[in-house]
């Protein structure tokens, strides 16, 4: 089992924790965020561009590649690092939440959940052994339980079964697992009922998994009962393991995520604002299309060491966004990961020094550039539209 | 003047030239290509990108910067090398060629070219001294006289009334420029008639021009009639000065361009047919969304050095073309752009080395590995299209 993880550090005053995860293919420092790489790449990015913003690992999703191009390929191409070139660390989720946002195109049942591609309508059944097979093709590092992702609102009732289906496939999952070189984790669900996720951290315990997820936040709730339900759920995941906030989220989100001892985080949100033209920097948010930065030949973020930010000016890339040119494409993603990323190592660093009270309380006071209206939720962000291209 | 054109060698079997071009960014060895970069950037490809293939030279387009983001603008970032971050030779077109596709839209007089914009149907009128006006705002190295482009089919009558106007135009461009460190092309016209190329060869000669250009080929005469009007003018061109044929071609149509004395070449036909899946190999074209590459692990070209070819199998990038990712653009185009480019390395080594006619014969002996139809013509490519984003 090559899979390992040591937590380094509580912070006495919160608890954001500084941890070290060590996978196949090398150290991943905690808390991290994972760029999303749906179908076999992070969306405009190269493999060596991921590098050189800092990215030790990123996400890919099952559901998208066992449907297109399918596991067995890349099961004989020697597994997903080297299908995609990236030799870095690789988390998979199981499929389960792509499904659960399918809607009417998708059928829960005890054995697994009978599901309609997206892309042509092609009738599949995803068994808890069936996406631990799958993610064993792919070969990732770290393999997701597949679980019945609670909606909101839920009843309490329906929270509660839901919850135990979640369980008793995370038990098969378990069971499941042949590969000792790829760690799996559990998935924690309940709804926005405390005794429900008390209840499921324990049954998931008792289980035993390499590390354990928060599921069910970030669809549809809003924002304070999610953090309220994260600040009751994460202290009572096992300390010793690390712990993934899934789906999550503005940069906001992510600092809140760290201060209830969250280790690891992935969201679209980066990469997908990136392509609509919203920038994250540290003056605030900026919407590039915007007039005001037709001349404007500073850089994007002064304080930013990207590619885009040490070479080209707000007026080029707002040129290139508006003639709709690919490099647009490249540039702010090439930025808004590296500001994620960044983001992540000043908050590293304030664990570790001690600062991360008051590294937070001054984050919190950010402000917008310019008044991008509200965010886009990231992880509702990330339902499979069947009519778009696009990724979900 | 800091503009300078060695002629190096003239190949004794046939009029290929090795040249050595010198401009205010740097040196460019001929007989070159230039990837295009319409919108004041090549699509889909970084700077750095461009000069790992080998790039010394760019093409940009005045017709599209002028109307959007605008010289002015371009001319207070300090020109288009800073404005786009490329610090290697930059040819500027004068935009008569775009706005002569423009058909209906645009309306030719003595002393200059009315025409509306394809972007937003504004009225402009562009003259032989404010294209060169604009060009020195642009800030290129090499720039081109605005002509009247002599569409094929034309009789004899319009293409010399057609010629004569770009004669005077050329003298007036000549007249208005200011620039001590940009070099200005002249463009011979007389459409498919020898007698009257050969008198704008020398009427261009007379005036002076420090390169000169074969314009109004590939606009649709048939591919014959090109090559036999290319023989006869291009040895009639000053032989001390550079030669280019503007937006030519396949890699065939280059061949025999060198083999008829050409030193410059553009054309967007690598980064379009990147862009729709056509990439260019040593063992032919190859299709990349056909079925017979889903599961092919090898790479697009096993004797290409490109980043492409180095680090992707063709079955990968199958999936991301299918799957519409933008990694796709990136990838084809670096590796597109590349063939163009190690072309040309391969043809001035020939030349170099006295076995060109020998290189030219095996090439034209290339085969199509995928039977991908007719290719499509280069420069009718660039025509604009007034109800596309895409690149004209």
């Amino acid at each position: 089992m090559s899979y390992r993880f040591e937590l380094l550090k509580t912070d006495p005053k919160t608890r954001a924790r500084l941890g070290l995860m060590t996978t196949a293919h090398g150290e991943v420092r905690t808390p991290v965020f994972m760029p999303v790489g749906t179908q076999g790449t992070v969306k405009a990015l190269t493999p060596e561009m991921l590098k050189e913003a800092g990215a030790e690992i990123i996400l890919g999703n099952t559901y998208h590649l066992t449907l297109r191009p399918g596991h067995d390929l890349i099961r004989e191409h020697g597994g997903l690092h080297r299908f995609m070139h990236w030799d870095r660390s690789i988390l998979t989720d199981s499929g389960g939440f792509q499904i659960f946002s399918l809607g009417p195109l998708r059928r829960i049942t005890e054995e697994g959940v009978h599901f309609q591609s997206h892309i042509d309508g092609s009738r599949h059944f995803l068994t808890p052994e069936k996406a631990v097979e799958i993610q064993e093709a792919l070969g990732s590092d770290i393999m997701m339980c597949l679980d019945d992702c609670t909606p909101y609102p839920a009843d309490r009732g329906y929270a509660e079964k839901s919850m135990a289906l979640t369980h008793r496939w995370a038990k098969r999952c378990r069971e499941a697992k042949r590969s000792e070189s790829q760690a799996l984790f559990g998935i924690v669900q309940g709804g926005v009922h405390r005794d429900l996720r008390q209840a499921s951290v324990e049954a998931l315990a008792a289980i035993g998994f390499d590390g354990y997820a928060v599921g069910g936040l970030s669809v549809g709730e809003p924002k304070e009962l999610m953090m309220e339900t994260l600040e009751a759920t994460a202290p009572l995941l096992p300390a010793g393991q690390a712990r993934y906030l899934m789906g999550v989220g503005t940069p906001e989100d992510i600092v809140e995520g760290v201060h209830h001892g969250i280790d690891l985080f992935d969201c679209v949100m980066p990469t997908r604002c990136a392509r609509n033209g919203l920038l994250f920097t540290n003056r605030g948010k900026v919407v590039i299309r915007n007039a005001r930065y037709r001349t404007d030949q500073a850089p994007l973020d002064e304080t930013c060491d990207c590619y885009t930010c040490r070479n080209f000016s707000r007026a080029y890339l707002r040129h290139l966004f508006i003639a709709r040119e690919i490099l647009a494409l490249l540039l702010n993603t090439i930025h808004n990961v590296r500001f994620y990323l960044a983001l992540m190592e000043r908050i590293r660093t304030a664990v570790a020094g001690g600062t991360f009270e008051a590294f937070r309380r001054s984050f919190r006071g950010g402000h917008a550039e310019d008044d991008a209206g509200p965010m886009p939720d990231g992880r509702a962000d990330e339902i499979v539209k069947p009519s778009e291209e696009d990724e979900p």
